[in-house]
């Protein structure tokens, strides 16, 4: 098993940042625009790229604190995988600790998300501190997958 | 055992991606103005930031290909991991496959560093597909710790 993790710290309230993650709305405005479904417990997110999504299952939601995800649908080496994030105050920023837990490999793929997921976690920072995102389709390309 | 990965794909040649990645001048243009030291196999090259640094030794370096670096001093986490850039060819893309190996524990400062370096190879992109990258102490700060 491997994990992908990422650290930002953003100028901004836990409940704020909290508010972003776990709601359609927010998520919309910093990973993807087209995001869908309902962010509660044991409800489903949709969310979809050019070159296709993932589907997530609400497993938790504890206000200013923590929200967990776990992948039901998506490419192969996605699912079942698990999605954290970590909310804790440090002065005047919040610390966002991210996880995407339980690859099976190491493979190509995920050298490739866990860089894309910095750059959404930029954009999260982004999208709190100044009021812009960068979700896609307008995200930062990395590499030749234009994702 | 943790690793940390990353994916870039760069619009440049493999033979200018390497000179980035295996000359001090590169390496100073992208991640910290402050490097120092000689990148040949088995020299030594010295990284510094406002917070510290780290100590590098060569110890591969195949050009178009490969590069290998063991790290000999810096924070304790890092003493003894190796750095790897391993360099192909897709299309019109250098794919840059990068990997932070062996870490003791997925502590919360690996988190940090697994952003940053996403970061610092999003300026080594940039400097080799507009001429200017974005090396400390100009790199984009990611959180609290204004590394």
């Amino acid at each position: 098993m491997a994990d992908i993790m990422h650290r930002v710290g953003i100028k901004s309230s836990k409940d704020d940042v909290y508010k972003a993650l776990a709601t359609r709305e927010g998520l919309a405005a910093c990973w993807t625009n087209n995001t869908q479904g309902e962010s509660k417990v044991g409800g489903m997110l949709q969310f979809r790229f050019d070159a296709g999504g993932f589907d997530m299952k609400v497993l938790e939601l504890h206000p200013a604190k923590r929200v967990l995800w776990q992948v039901v649908d998506g490419p192969e080496e996605w699912i079942g995988t698990k999605i954290s994030w970590e909310l804790k105050q440090e002065s005047d920023y919040t610390i966002v600790l991210f996880k995407h837990q339980g690859w099976k490999e190491p493979v190509e793929f995920m050298h490739h998300c866990s860089t894309k997921w910095a750059i959404f976690l930029m954009s999260l920072k982004s999208l709190l501190e100044t009021g812009k995102g960068a979700p896609a389709p307008d995200d930062i390309k990395i590499d030749n997958t234009n994702q």
